[in-house]
């Protein structure tokens, strides 16, 4: 089993981190080397099996994150800017693949970030889909290989908590489709339609936003011409999937040159 | 063939005046006895072949209304609203079936119009479509029976011509579940989602307008709760169902009383 | 907190009733009043929220069905049907609300159930889903109401492990619409289409089977005639729905005569 | 207008050669040069606009193939395998595009349009939709992209006239998902799928065919896995796509190097 890459999940007792770990647990790819969590964390010092239930780990949650990080391969990070920021070094001094879900990270933590980059492998991304990642590329290559014929529709559908419209990934979609189309998405958006609105505009890219239920997140990309439509759709039915899609990243970071990655070099598309 | 009803369509070298013909001549269940257009209409003393190519009628565009309906048993009619009224009551004076498409009737109008059903079987429906139609009735129907743990939303699709959002079928639709659930669509409708809108509002309707290509038009009723959803769909390919709707009606309104009817009755639901 | 129903969840330990008991303790309309199991089992004896994880429940998981059941005002039954057919007597003898999701019931079992419906309130479904009922019942009406014009398709989608096909729930659906029409399933049914089929037969009721990852469950109900169509859809996205469809029957239950009912009744549809 | 493009179109009178003519006839970046049609054919020698309604052309259909070609810069040409291996010579030799949607074609009729194609440009397509040509391109992507995680699924819905099942176009993108995963797809293909079938084998590519009204044709390709799902799909609801796929090839032809291409080259994916 030690042929295998070691992994260290941090935030280890959050919502994200005990699904990273279960995941890591359930692959036969890899395997668990340490869960880390804050030193004043109340599960640091106890059993992984206690917090997650089930499994029996003999793993004992750590505080020691260079301890950790000394016997991994990889390190799946969905944590908080300045932790990050701080892993990045560690796992760069490591030579461990660092996996990043974090989000909100400022120019001077990209920077940071970067400069760890240098010395060892980095796969950071805002969604660790490989659908929506996926998703994205795609609507990319469409919008560049169709004309203005084609209207393009950005629809998407999630839970009734959600408090902004349209998702952040209906916008990455529709960002993507701009670019394809080489155009800015600020001046061909069209979301909120309601009213005496007129004729659809030719090249606006429309946003529509379904709120109902407990819907994880759905999104339509929409071609449509005279005569015939293509639609581009992702469904996410459980959050797992971005736990997944940051172990397939660890994975993917093995045999890689140190750098700075996203998901689209992991799909390889 | 002489006892299968007789059917007069008016406004006959219109769009929709063209595809009824088509569609009464289509059918072997009434035959085509007249083609009514104003005096002043370039098609008047022609024959219908010529006007919409092909078939043999023997029969010629007149101006007529009061011949053309001594010999009818039903008069369908998307025209104006001041021909309708008039027609309302040559038709009742003919004891034909007035099947009624116009919309745009004033109070003033549908008086009249009322008056006329005293007499004669009148069948008035804003959409012609079977399919619509009943799809109004189970929205009623399902929002009657499901509460408010499903979040209701019409989501509506049309060409990219359409200058109005939402549809007047998706208000229908939303006025129908309103009306199961026994509140006013003007204080739970939520069109035009965009921006920091917060959570969804237990109670709301939610409306979604989708622009492109030259979609007919499509409509879902969404009901989302926590674990499942229930989706009523209808979908519109080809507007010839609007006059097959309409022919059904005046084939249902043969053998009924003097009376006012909608599409919910031809239906039978 | 006394007036609102108590509830005992049988076979408390297993998959389902242990869902049911979170669904019970989510819900401020009725309380816990037992959790039951087989003398044998391990948890008899303990606490609920060991065996749950979280909730500070006050109740321990028991044998003693005659005890539980007489604080009770329902009892939620998904467990086999030798223990079901105990239950009912008991539950009569009670007074309290019976619903029973148990399935593979026998014909002397069925008996037996209605005799002690004759003192009790019974509800009996072989799906608890609101949304599947509904959809069952809707699509009976559709298609009595719509002609053969209209042809109808079921078409549904389930995880990779599912060993049959179409679904039950889809047979269920097609029962419907071929009862709406007042033909035969037997004689109409169109399943596993492939190869040279010739066209459709009018009239007939087809099926498709879509298998991939984890679907839940997703069923549609398609109408299709030249220019529209109609759909009813209905998707499970999480297993609970079926606890929370067996709850809305306990507590439904309440003020009703005693008799056998089913998901139908419940609905009021 | 002389510099726009002049097209010659085929089989004019067919439904086909019919709708290229309107298609040609309402765009501005070519225009129509001559209208073929068989020596026995009753509208040679008659006015195109006779034929097809409407618009005064000025162009008498004609059965003088080297004529028609000399005067042209495209070919347009949904005829039979005879005929088309005719017109690939004589379109060479006038170096005209030569855009080719006869199916049929056998392996010595290849072989000689093959050799046409070392003089002039040709396109060749089994299906001229830009969109259905773009699908089969993405699903061979996404296929190579994602790993057999993802169970592979294409649905599609087509008339109730259709004779066979899967559709050719179902076919063609099993082929290229398949081709994607780097397998064969006889050895995977999982069509027809009914009764006790056993949980879905890894690896498979299934099938399913739905039928019903008049959909014009309709594809879904399905990458499910746990917890997310990708849909890449098409619509066509009009049969006019493959007439401007058709000409949208002419176009793309006319400042191209003599060879043989195909639709994916006119879309440049």
């Amino acid at each position: 089993m030690t042929d295998i890459p070691g992994i260290v999940i941090t935030g280890a007792s959050g919502r994200m981190g005990q699904m990273l770990i279960k995941t890591v647990l359930a692959s036969d790819k890899c395997r668990l080397v340490a869960a880390l969590e804050r030193e004043d964390n109340q599960w640091v010092g106890q059993d992984v099996d206690a917090m997650i239930g089930g499994q029996a780990t003999g793993i004992t949650v750590t505080s020691d994150a260079v301890e950790a990080f000394a016997k991994a391969q990889a390190v799946i990070d969905f944590t908080a800017p300045a932790a990050t920021v701080a892993f990045a070094g560690l796992a760069a001094q490591a030579r461990a693949v660092h996996v990043i879900g974090t989000t909100g990270l400022s120019d001077d933590d990209l920077k940071a970030i970067n400069a760890a980059a240098r010395h060892a492998v980095i796969v950071r991304a805002g969604n660790m889909s490989l659908g929506v990642n996926l998703l994205v590329r795609l609507t990319q290559k469409v919008a560049a290989a169709l004309d203005e014929d084609f209207d393009i529709e950005v629809i998407e559908a999630h839970h009734n908590q959600k408090v902004d419209a349209p998702s952040g990934t209906a916008l990455m979609l529709g960002e993507a489709a701009a670019k394809g189309r080489g155009v800015s998405l600020k001046e061909v958006s069209d979301s909120g339609r309601d009213g005496m609105t007129g004729a659809r505009k030719k090249g606006d890219i429309g946003f529509s936003a379904i709120r109902g239920g407990d819907i994880v997140g759905e999104h339509d990309v929409l071609f449509a011409a005279a005569g015939e439509r293509i639609v581009l759709r992702h469904l996410a039915t459980d959050r797992a999937i971005f736990a997944r899609g940051a172990l397939k990243a660890a994975l993917w970071g093995q045999d890689k040159s140190p750098g700075e990655y996203d998901m689209m070099d992991v799909l390889g598309i």
